[in-house]
């Protein structure tokens, strides 16, 4: 199970997106055929939706796109495990979001990449192009500006904002956890997580794994456990540690590692050694989810005394993957016609992930999405959440 | 032929719109079943090709959207002839204008209505999203604002931008001049040409037909003929008016009328009388372009003395309609990949559409978009011109 697969898919790749330019692309839900087609999806039958609109704007939902559209925003800072490489640079991986979202929950989702990382330009950029979409989806935007972003256009906009890397990260991850916790016979309300890394990610995970129950969480990033004061600090870990680590605890991953229950790593390769799992608690659960190399190799985890591993991988069991979530969670957001994404949300999709898995075991935690498509069940759980808070 | 068709298409396209919840739509150029597809259109394989544009940007013209896709932008002030409807009941218009890329150019064309109608927004809006797209259609933004939206884009982004109420509207108005002039034999140079209307297609008109070799240009407003130091006047108008008044004469539109040899209508229905049309020189031509209800009815501008009628309606011959062009335009500044569209472009795009019709007659001076699809003609011809000005 564990070998490495040779990474061959580059050259593949280079060659398809060549042959046809990219992948996303658009097409016509009206035929375009005769003078009534063109009459009636454009002038003058066009004027109707046109003025029903400018009468009521809720009709935007029922004679657009804007119901079923999502805008995939990026500013190219944070992509894939290549960092900052612009906005350009960052489209292909903003038309994969788009075309999967197409594919699992029939969502019209629309690249946008931007020209600045401006933290103001963004947001004003984002609202500026809101009226044209039901939802924005913020991707591969760099820690801490996205955490400023998403924080901004959920307040500001009408219409659902939620940062892929962060949430749909934590909801996937809290779904294995909560499946991996059953397989090891351990209680959410007692265990000991500590997560590696503490960027957008990260952050998410400690939030959502709070608001699930979690007793113990703490954070270590490149310059050990977060704590007030601690040099590398910045205002999203600050608030962060004030809840987790208010003792102030200091030390490094070693230290962190030591007892606890599950280690989740968003952070490098290989910065995970097998002495840290030994350290850990028995029936440890290792997510090494840094991609495509993970903190730990999932042989050298089990040797270690590893229960449950999960990577980001598809070639090794439980690849804890967000394309298992942002599709749903949008088609649940659009479905109810949501405002907001809150912690509800969230807990609901990720209990509605687990629950796919009838009898998870240590080697299927999680669904994979070439066997099921999750997003009408997240959906699903979604929209029940929005009428449910809005009773 | 010129008894007004019912117009009954507002409820066949309000059932349309609803079944369908707009038009646009978005679909995948690659297969996304099986491991593979997903590993070469997303991780790991994506990588790839976002590594060779970081490397190279100009590569995203290779292997992204970016050299197929057009942004078609609108605030919503000046919808059809609805007016500052705002920018989601203008939503439908921009569908449609993007599922006819598709259909007559197989350009990517995503729809983009903007929250704000202020110029300095707008252009930062614009600029923001410009690295996603290979070139940027501006629509229905209300003059005088349009003019320095577009002006400001084209000078500050390197992909072109284009007013489509402006140029695409003065480009098939010149195609149908040039062949309405073959049907009466007269020559350009010599032509007397009354523009009533000094909007965005009106000062576009001016300008394009200008650059022709018309020999003189009159221009008329609600409050009569442009002239500089006259009441209404904006700096658009001034500019024109300097050009094309610079004896500042005075009156009303049937005191520019008298004598002229072409009327191009491009404002308000009814305001063109039949004493008007007497009033012109022999073998008159009569563009009547409000839409839906033109300036003067083509039977009663016949029975007034015309040579040559058109209007914006598919009901009647000749009707000039910018579907004819901005697919073709952007498919050729594509092709080329052009940063700027310029006035010899729109002049050989102008030729291209008018040699389509092979022997121009009264009745037939500008081909229909349900019997040719011109935009590969002109495609070409713009291609060509962008290879022709940068040698």
């Amino acid at each position: 199970m564990c070998k490495i697969q040779p990474m061959n898919y580059s050259e593949e790749s280079l060659r398809a997106h060549k042959a046809q330019q990219g992948k996303w692309a658009v097409t016509s839900k009206m035929p375009l055929e005769t003078k009534d087609d063109l009459s009636i999806a454009y002038t003058p039958g066009v004027a109707a939706p046109c003025e029903a609109i400018a009468k009521n704007p809720e009709d935007a939902y029922v004679y657009t796109m804007k119901g079923r559209a999502v805008a995939v925003v990026s500013d190219g800072t944070s992509v894939l495990g290549l960092g900052d490489i612009g906005p350009m640079a960052g489209l292909p991986v903003m038309e994969g979001k788009a075309v999967l979202y197409k594919k699992y929950a029939d969502i019209d989702a629309v690249p946008i990449v931007l020209a600045s990382k401006n933290i103001d330009d963004i947001v004003q950029a984002v609202k500026m192009i809101s009226p044209t979409f039901g939802g924005i989806h913020l991707e591969d935007i760099a820690a801490p500006a996205c955490f400023a972003i998403e924080e901004r256009l959920s307040a500001e906009l009408d219409i659902p904002v939620m940062h892929d890397d962060q949430h749909a990260t934590a909801i996937v991850t809290l779904a294995a956890l909560y499946n991996a916790l059953q397989v090891v016979g351990k209680e959410i309300g007692v265990i000991h997580v500590v997560i590696n890394g503490a960027g957008a990610a990260g952050i998410a995970i400690a939030d959502l794994l709070r608001s699930a129950g979690v007793a113990r969480v703490d954070m270590v990033d490149s310059k050990g456990i977060i704590g007030l004061g601690r040099d590398g600090m910045n205002p999203e870990k600050d608030r962060v540690a004030k809840l987790i680590n208010a003792e102030g605890r200091r030390g490094g991953l070693a230290d962190a590692m030591l007892g606890a229950d599950v280690i989740v790593g968003v952070s490098r390769p290989g910065v995970i050694g097998q002495d840290m799992v030994k350290s850990m608690a028995p029936k440890s659960i290792v997510f090494a989810l840094a991609n495509p190399v993970p903190e730990i190799m999932p042989d050298e985890a089990l040797a270690a005394g590893a229960a449950v591993i999960a990577t980001g991988r598809s070639d090794f069991a439980n690849q804890v993957n967000n394309v298992l979530v942002y599709p749903g969670i949008f088609r649940g957001l659009l479905d109810a016609r949501a405002k907001k994404l809150t912690m509800s949300m969230k807990l609901a999709a990720a209990r509605a992930l687990a629950d796919m898995v009838e009898s998870p075991t240590a080697e299927c935690i999680i669904p994979s999405i070439l066997k099921v498509n999750p997003a009408p069940f997240l959906a699903a759980a979604v929209a029940e959440e929005v009428r449910r808070a809005s009773v």
